[in-house]
């Protein structure tokens, strides 16, 4: 089969690899439909997260189930299914807790022995604890099928984000990074009730994008100028809760900056510098709480998949390139040079 | 009147200083009868942090209404009560959500140009929001008199640090800092229904003080050996929350290194360090939350009085030598030494 391979930093290709085969009785093989590139890709091809050269990558998908071992029991050949970015067993009891990217039999697509989700199919540990069955319909409506590809990370990251920012109706929420994530993070807090959203970003396209997704004020400024921008926005307060989806040092210094005294930092940028931005002098003295992570994401596909089914959410603008797997190595430039926000892969 | 000044780092003096006095129509003056020695002063008597030559110090106190202003409405002269280690208006928006260290009009107790706690008699601003009455009863109760002294900060703060670890019954708990606060902390974790309660500590004293409170075992290990030693305790997984009660980079790194994956630190450790502590790639990859801060605990006085005035919790053990004004130097020795845990005042 096909899939893409990372080679180094800028080499990323797409080759013939090995089948995706049924190992363990509880594997599923999964023909993928949709995959994408994510931001925290980028990391690996940038060389800031290291890889070793001829590692899989991509960690979104969803597909059809082509093969099942004779240990799954809740899917069957044909069946539509998502993946969350994390694989899990279902059975521990982090899974039963719903902190399923703590599991210990769990693991990342694309790591060392592992397949990745840019490819023609995918090796699926724990298939029942793992995936989440789609309507077979979607398969037949791109526009949907795109949607809930969101599920796989990005949608279940920006919710979890705005659980960690402590989001309710009538909450004030700022949300900085403009990527698909901080995007679905924007979603996300206008779905928990989110009365007031401010979308920090200067790229139109992107902003327009939060505004639809139910920012009411987009700040364009940055650094300094942008905390004064927020607390004009807030009385002078800040925000009752901060999104945080990018991960740098000055990222997290204005998540900082622009949270109001008692509120919360929603964490959910992989930490590339993020941890030297935290000022806990200044955070104690205001009562401010930093709490995400990894999202745990395959907990949180129930909840959001019924939104997503009915049109209540519809995540599907955040891809606005679309490839087919050879468009892949382009795709990432193309990310890289922040000409797409997020691409859509066709194997 | 007489009152404790620092100098200098290491120089603390007994002093006349001008007679407390009702300045604004909202002030008492309340003549001390109990003071005590914070840890958190031992940072400026050890330089750490700094003050100018001549501020007062001390911000516990308990005591009576000497003289009441005009404007005040709770309070006559006579009554007995006790202040929280931060000053607040009652009125703002942040006293009515309860987090009165962000009162835009509040201030500690020994800043320039206020009085501090240890001392004869303190003008104690915006009195109807700070002050919370005592039963005039407990005056000739030497024993309760002391108890009640820690709801001025550190039964308060273990309070707020429980909260921050978010303690419920059934958790298990792990207290870094065996200091009064950390002592308090067990307390507070107890009382909320903490089932096993791991204290970290060395020194017998204080570890038996611990088990007093509540404590389920005492780690006596440092460093790497008191993580295998909490792991070993927690069945490999380490404690759903952790009470940092230090504010150290040693210290915060033992509490996320403690913690459960999917825990939350409660941070009442005055950073000093701390943040070098925060390793927030592992607190990524294991969504280990982290809050707290100065705790607000004027919010908290009226739901601890009850407990300390039944009996339900008694935190006067944590008093462990007691002087008069004169002894005031003598006791930031003696803490500053380890010899005295907490040093108790009558003026």
């Amino acid at each position: 089969m096909r899939a893409t391979v990372i080679h180094a930093p800028h080499d990323i290709r797409v080759e013939e690899v090995p089948d995706a085969t049924v190992q363990q009785p509880t594997d599923v093989v999964l023909r993928v439909l949709r995959a994408c590139i994510c931001g925290s890709d980028l990391w690996a091809y940038r060389g800031e997260s290291a890889r070793q050269p001829g590692q899989r990558i991509g960690h979104e998908f969803l597909g059809v189930v082509e093969e099942a071992g004779p240990g799954v029991k809740g899917f069957a050949v044909g069946d539509l299914v998502v993946a969350p970015f994390v694989w899990s067993d279902g059975t521990c009891t982090y899974c039963a807790e719903g902190l399923t990217t703590s599991c210990p039999q769990g693991g990342f697509w694309g790591s060392v022995g592992s397949d990745g989700g840019q490819g023609e199919a995918v090796r699926v540990p724990f298939a029942d604890g793992t995936l989440v069955r789609l309507p077979a319909a979607a398969a037949s409506d791109d526009r949907l099928l795109t949607a809930l590809l969101a599920l796989s990370d990005v949608l279940g990251t920006g919710h979890h984000a705005a659980l960690g920012a402590a989001v309710k109706p009538g909450s004030t929420v700022a949300v900085v990074g403009d990527g698909a994530v901080g995007l679905c993070g924007v979603m996300a807090a206008k779905r928990l009730g989110a009365e007031r959203i401010i979308a920090l970003g200067r790229h139109q396209v992107r902003t327009d994008i939060a505004r639809a997704f139910g920012a009411t004020d987009v700040v364009a400024e940055r650094g300094e100028a942008a905390l004064a921008a927020v607390r004009e926005l807030t009385r002078g307060e800040g925000a009752h809760g901060v999104i945080e989806a990018v991960g740098t040092e000055q990222s997290m210094r204005t998540a900082i900056g622009i949270v109001r005294d008692g509120g919360s930092i929603g964490y959910v940028g992989v930490p590339h510098g993020s941890g030297t931005g935290i000022d806990l002098g200044d955070m104690f003295d205001r009562n401010i709480a930093l709490r995400g992570g990894v999202a745990p994401v395959r907990t949180y596909i129930p909840e959001l998949l019924p939104d997503v089914l009915d049109g209540t959410i519809d995540p599907s603008p955040v891809f606005d390139l679309s490839v087919g797997l050879d468009g892949v190595p382009g795709g990432y430039k193309a990310m890289d040079e922040r000409t797409a926000l997020k691409v859509l892969i066709t194997p």
